[in-house]
């Protein structure tokens, strides 16, 4: 490793290696490091940031719909884990034990917690007695612990960083809608705050969370035509109040078994944000997630003056936007490479000639637009480019997921689309498992959901040619 | 458990079983719940908002003295943890291991982080080249495992969620300063925000962080007399620097080694609020942390027009501070009770006959004095109100803390005081370890600090009668 470290090297271009470009992208942009502790990310100040504004605007959205924060403990007794059936098959696999405490050999032993809808479970069958007592809707922040065999930085690693919803109700009806309330939460979050539009829809029987009645789940699309999962949200029924004996009285003093529901979003979300909006030259963040929105580098700045206005500037822009000035004797051109890879939506240059004339020139990050304006307007004209960055890179991301969202009526189209169009690809389905299951051999494409907004492109399954029950988004995915 | 489990009843009285008292109010004001897992909490959404405002204080404080949170792996290999002589012989008789990911047994067993100094180091390891690249302010929010066989909520627990600052300096003097400026931002937390007054000084060597240079420590005084190390600070030198390789090229370019520090608080805090402000009726919050600073009662609550006043004072009270209004059908005197034990700052009353005089009653929960106020002057009232209480739990805490210290300077009085009158003992010391075990054995006081302020009680140390060297606070801690 140099001593030179800090000088910003071009990254893989995208076309050439996305996998690299990727990678590059989170390496420069220091967003996280690699630990000793193989598929563990560190994550740095500028990754950690992002994390922070996502987990900031979503806790206050699950506070505005009723939620409370909690925190259960990290650990599971193997005992406790075994309780739902389906959900230790689906996680036994990949969880982490723990074995012994300090010198001691334990008893029991314990797993690190892959998920936690059994100590969410346990206490809800201690604290919920009446009809009073409902509905919990309860939320925790934390990192869970998955033994991944193939790790990348934030869309699959041994330890991520993550929020679970778990919320019990008294009638089916209310977790049904619990489920789907906090589905379009992340929906909206992800078309609102990250510029991400995605495909709301249903998991298959097939692709559903170990233990669940039914998942619904966010569908973005990456740059290079994969999708992603972006957040998925389970309706349980009662299968674990069953098992859990989680149970209340009525109105009428008759036991009920509650209904329940989890979901969750995870730092994968920021591999999305990399992945949908960056380009050749970094990072490209949309302005309401960014944790600098502006950054000023000053021309000249030893010219007399430069840095003075550079900071009366700063002081300006910090009432109405996140504002970094940046007056180290770095160059302005390694200053202009470096707030590029890390994805500033605006940089504001200031210079002798500048203030000669009264402006400053702004330059956007996601289209290197260069616009010069009044600093007389400069507060109003950073507001309306935030914003309009915020929109232009939602278009664009909608504009290019359309583009690679195709539609096909046989499977030998399927196929074709499959193996040289990457994207989405909109076919009918039977419904049975058997021909999801061969969509996926034939042709390498896993079912990605049941879209809400179904569409009839024939009545007949893409893969049996029996009738069809439903339009599903298929696609290869993170 | 009883279906009426709502119903608040009394708990035990502080000066019948203090340690009875404190279990019964967390437990009733719903803090924490106990999980199968031995030691570890659960801890309730009552609990965890009093720790969101904590964290939202101490974060904001930490990033105004120019630090930055990362997320750092929650696993730690073992090779890793023993790369400090000192840190690992402190640290690994009490962490957890993992041995198992899935079915395989790992080839190297990874410890659960009880702290995470070797994680920071192996990073600043990588990262550190140049001065340029210093100081490193470095902090991160999470939960720590240390395998503990006598816990209780919040005071001491297998896991416990806290905060560690770890930064990098370029020399002694920076990482010096860096320790007592951390101290004071914990120290001016817990005065200004916890109302708990507390003794800033430094740790002799014998009870010292292992691996560090000094340790520093806020100590403040529980109810029972009992002290409670509320927050440390640690000045590692170059100590770890070396064991890790930590080396950067000064302006010089000579390799230097970093200096470093560490500093935490834990949920612990919790459990100081509880012990200092709580009395037999429960919890007594202080109002810049509680969760809720004002909670609207309506008496009669189904006259005409009381419910709708009672709204318009919520929204009025909004603007000021955290309101909550109970409009449940269970009776006031319940209402009463269940607001005193979760320690509400201020009760306000609204019923028929203060509607007709234009006016609410507020109930402090400090004090219990009832105080008219005309509807009108509401907002201000409020303000005024919640400023006096914060301040007059300060008052209170300090002149008992004050009362409960007492000086000597003889062995014969410390024992006497030590065993009779709970509180701090201030008394003269040589600076010899011995004495220090000798007070422990035949007293049962341990050092818990030398203060800032010190004082001249004596030329002689207390144990030995030579020549004394530091004033130091003793006592029996939790």
């Amino acid at each position: 490793m140099g001593k030179n470290k800090k000088f910003v090297e071009a990254i893989t271009s995208m076309s050439e290696d996305f996998a690299k470009w990727y990678t590059d992208i989170v390496k420069k942009a220091e967003l996280t490091d690699y630990s000793s502790v193989k598929g563990c990310m560190i994550i740095r100040p500028y990754g950690y940031a992002i994390w922070e504004n996502i987990q900031k605007e979503l806790d206050s959205r699950f506070k505005a719909t009723g939620h409370e924060n909690v925190y259960m403990p990290l650990f599971i007794p193997e005992s406790l884990l075994q309780k739902e059936k389906d959900h230790v098959e689906g996680f036994a696999p990949e969880v982490a034990w723990v074995t012994h405490g300090g010198a001691e050999e334990l008893t029991e032993k314990l797993c690190v917690r892959p998920t936690s809808e059994t100590l969410f479970c346990e206490h809800y069958a201690k604290i919920v007695q009446s009809y009073n007592d409902l509905p919990k809707l309860y939320n925790q922040w934390c990192s869970v612990v998955r033994w991944e065999k193939t790790t990348r930085p934030f869309l699959r690693t041994t330890e991520f960083l993550w929020q679970e919803g778990h919320t019990a109700h008294a009638t089916a009806e209310e977790a049904h809608e619990e489920t789907i309330k906090m589905l379009n939460v992340y929906a909206d979050f992800c078309e609102e705050i990250l510029a991400i539009p995605v495909i709301r829809g249903q998991k298959t029987e097939k692709e559903k969370f170990a233990g669940a009645k039914s998942t619904y789940t966010i569908e973005s699309l990456m740059h290079d035509g994969k999708a992603l999962q972006s957040g998925t949200s389970h309706n349980f029924g009662d299968n674990f109040a069953k098992a859990f004996e989680i149970q209340y009285t009525d109105k009428n003093s008759k036991l009920q078994y509650v209904h329940q529901t989890s979901w969750g979003v995870t730092t994968r979300l920021i591999g999305a944000i990399i992945m949908v909006h960056g380009d050749d030259s970094g990072l490209v963040l949309p302005p309401k997630v960014a944790p600098t929105q502006v950054v000023i580098v000053p021309i000249a700045q030893h010219k007399e003056g430069v840095l003075d206005k550079a900071r009366e500037l700063k002081d300006r822009i910090s009432k109405v936007a996140s504002v970094k000035l940046d007056d180290s004797d770095k160059m302005p051109g390694w200053k202009f490479n470096e707030y590029e890879m890390k994805g500033i939506p605006v940089r504001l240059e200031i210079g002798p000639k500048d203030m000669e004339n009264n402006q400053v020139v702004l330059v956007r990050r996601d289209n290197r637009e260069k616009i010069v304006v009044s600093i007389d307007e400069l507060e109003n004209k950073i507001v309306e480019l935030l914003d309009d960055i915020q929109n232009s890179l939602f278009e664009k991301a909608k504009a290019y997921r359309d583009e690679k969202t195709y539609s096909t009526t046989t499977i030998e189209e399927f196929k074709e689309i499959a193996e040289n169009k990457p994207g989405f690809i909109k076919a009918m389905w039977c419904g049975d498992r058997a021909c999801e299951e061969k969509v996926k051999e034939v042709a390498g494409a896993t079912s990605r959901c049941i879209p809400f907004e179904q569409e009839n492109l024939s009545d007949k399954c893409i893969c049996c040619g029996k009738e069809a029950n439903h339009l599903v988004y298929w696609g290869k995915a993170y």
